[in-house]
């Protein structure tokens, strides 16, 4: 495992997205094989969906077993010191929503990478971002988060075009951290000052 | 996009099942976002989940831009409009049976052209005409009512083998019609005469 | 179909997960054709998620006819004969263990002849074996049995874990008829003593 920025970054928001599923799933009062499984699909959930739908199989984290023992070792973690994770309640949502900015726009370099419509690579990073939470609200039974709260979707949306937008002009790794920053900012303050979009 | 008549047909049936997938999330009062999502995937999921059942990736919607435009045009407008277009509700039905009948073909001819069994490509056909609403109501939280309610599948498993059992006799063109014809009568007279299954 | 004991044991566990798939639907009061799609699903749902995952396309059940045949016949059968059915719910529970160990054990060696990790092939017998049965409850609306209820993903990991560590030192054929005992034992033992993970 090469320790660049983006592979640090990558672990980081394997990680967060790991402890959010097992939150959730602890939360239904899963059995600790659940919890594990939810705490895989949440962080694994985005990215095995893009790899299937642009056909770049086996999807990624059958080729690379670092990150199924990250999150292994995270959920494992999570489940023993939830109390004192609890706590740290802001640290995990900005965790959640780098890991989201990143895996954005992971997606959408490797839809650029397979020759995709910039439209249809912002659409990836989306999805790339957003399916792991989705099939974790599935899983558990519950209308999912991003469909009916706060500003998630649209986060990656404008992360990902801005991301595309900013490639021609700047240097590829700035480009990428500012859209990893915009994703970011979107969702804290959307947070923070309680934003939604209208119900339609 | 070449105007011939299944082109034409294709995207009557993405802006009906789009329609339909707005009204339905609507009706739930999700957000905006929330909203177009969902008529995104009830219009491209069943074409999605065949795609990559037979390994056709990227899937189609990702080769073809206008796809996912004329999707998000029709979901704006429809939200803009709801009010005219719920008055609209029968010709919204038969859109979404025209649909139905036309996916359910194109999975067909998609099946053939891989070479896979008759009965098989029967099958693909249902998936790329039902899958779309099954998703869309699995992720709005409801026991998909192609599970139990009307006659829904079945229009297209008949209308499927009814056009595998014409196409050595007729032209392809003739039996695409007659068997979209088939699914949509069968759906039209289902439903005005409340026909259901028998509950096992 | 050549009738050697793997494929035996496949149409045993096809047919059974079929039931179960069949038995769970009509408890919901599906239709007849949701009953029957069901069944399929919960057959064909864990080794179509395996697939779709290495990118071993089209599907399995696509290329071989007699599997989709098998699943029709069981599910009309079962809908058929289900009150003799039901009092055979011992000979079930056993024929559903033996499935699951069975399809744990081609998913591994699905895995290994795709040069995957050996733990990363633990994973995808996992899935072969769980995902139909998870697949079923998603569309029923319920939580997943597998997430909170008996040991069901362990059971697999244990025995798919234990085929690998015996396959260097006995014959492969002993090695799996070993493992698939090694499932369903645990299954039985977990169910006979309801033995359960502690919820986290």
């Amino acid at each position: 495992m090469i320790l660049d920025v983006s592979t640090i970054i990558e672990v980081l928001g394997t990680i967060s997205f790991t402890i959010s599923g097992v939150f959730s799933a602890m939360q239904k009062r899963l059995d600790i094989m659940g919890v594990i499984i939810i705490g895989f699909v949440t962080a694994i959930g985005g990215g095995t969906v893009r790899d299937v739908l642009i056909g770049s199989t086996p999807v990624s984290w059958m080729r690379n077993i670092d990150i199924p023992l990250i999150i292994l070792i995270t959920a494992i973690c999570t489940i023993f010191f939830k109390k004192r994770i609890k706590t740290f309640k802001v640290t995990l949502f900005l965790f959640d929503a780098l890991g989201l900015g990143l895996f954005t726009i992971i997606g959408v370099q490797k839809g650029l990478s397979v020759g995709l419509h910039p439209a249809i690579c912002v659409a990836l990073g989306t999805i790339t971002g957003c399916f792991g939470g989705l099939i974790r609200d599935i899983l558990l039974n519950t209308i999912p988060l991003i469909l009916h709260k706060e500003i998630y979707a649209s986060a990656c949306i404008i992360g990902g075009a801005f991301y595309l937008l900013m490639l021609p002009f700047i240097d590829a790794g700035v480009a990428k951290m500012a859209a990893v920053i915009v994703v970011c900012g979107i969702r804290i303050v959307a947070v923070r000052y309680r934003l939604k979009l209208p119900v339609s």
